[in-house]
């Protein structure tokens, strides 16, 4: 293929160095919403916590909703992928796969997915938006549970137990913001995963 | 006991009317923390709103956060008195109580608490009190669950079952926020109401 022109050799490392950019912005953002909620959570605020210029966060993000939609986006598939990581030969211990579905619920990501959500209700721009990230980024958790778990949906009542335990582990989700539920939790976790293990396995 | 001097006349209509305006203005503060969130909720607005001065307003709620926690807690209080008055009979029928405790949470009250209890995590003044709060909802709702539902508690796993079901309720709630998700939530809760009639009755 010949030798790389200098053009080329100067485009990759600015290609990286954008990209790093458009990463620390995007968890900049995540780390902001958490803490501060979406009424403190604007464009300069996250570019200054990322060390970047106002313009350059502009460039990637033109509008705070695309920056905050898509800090969401990113954070949520990075998670998957490490639950997905967690159980590297397919279907695990239920109970830890329960207790490692709940945890994508109770860490800074749903804190910060929450923040938008709550304020998607009371925000035309954003609710659109928003309603079409939580319902992609709850079609994947579904399909991570039914891997996970190993359940088989096309045997009634299947479908709908995992989606109760999702609704539950949101529910878990909330209960901890303001205070540390992690003792409660760990028992709910562990009576509602035996009682989700016997409806899996119903009829098997 | 002789008759009612002037002064009693004159005293007890004014208590009327304080009160009424009392309730006027809870209500209008949980109306306006559902629509607007805590962001657009001030003590203003809720004057405007329930068509009260906003020096009458401070002489009830002297604070923005005694006027939003006060009407959280009296709505709440209202709605579990609701809930007791569909069983008067005490325990029902099972799927009915799980589909009315799910009902708790995904109406106007819900949204005007999760409002309250979103902006709590990120703002000092009302973290306290909004933690107080949801403690003291949180155990009158487990409190009515368990009389509705006749669950024994002495036995194992009930405890947690039940706490699971409110947690699965809270994600519900959730999850109605921005989408009308009714149909999905009727065949959750008819299977998770199954699963728990199973579990609240093991071992009887």
């Amino acid at each position: 293929m010949g030798g790389v022109s200098t053009a080329e050799r100067d485009r990759v490392p600015k290609q990286d160095r954008s990209r790093a950019t458009r990463l620390r912005l995007l968890e900049a953002a995540v780390a902001c919403l958490a803490e501060h909620g979406w009424a403190g959570s604007t464009v300069s605020v996250v570019a200054e916590r990322a060390g970047v210029s106002r313009g350059a966060a502009q460039h990637h993000f033109p509008t705070r909703e695309d920056l905050f939609t898509a800090a969401v986006e990113y954070v949520a598939e990075r998670r998957s992928t490490a639950l997905r990581d967690l159980f590297p030969d397919g279907p695990g211990d239920r109970k830890a796969v329960v207790t490692a579905l709940v945890g994508l619920y109770t860490g800074p990501l749903f804190r910060a997915a929450l923040q938008l959500w709550v304020a998607a209700a009371n925000e035309e721009q954003l609710r659109g938006r928003v309603t079409e990230l939580e319902a992609r980024v709850g079609r994947e958790s579904h399909r991570i549970a039914v891997e996970l778990l190993g359940a088989d949906e096309s045997r009634p009542g299947v479908r709908e137990s995992v989606q109760g335990l999702l609704d539950m582990a949101r529910g878990l989700g909330l209960a901890t913001l303001l205070t540390d539920d992690t003792a409660r939790r760990e028992r709910v976790v562990a009576q509602w995963a035996a009682l989700l293990d016997e409806a899996l396995d119903r009829g098997r």
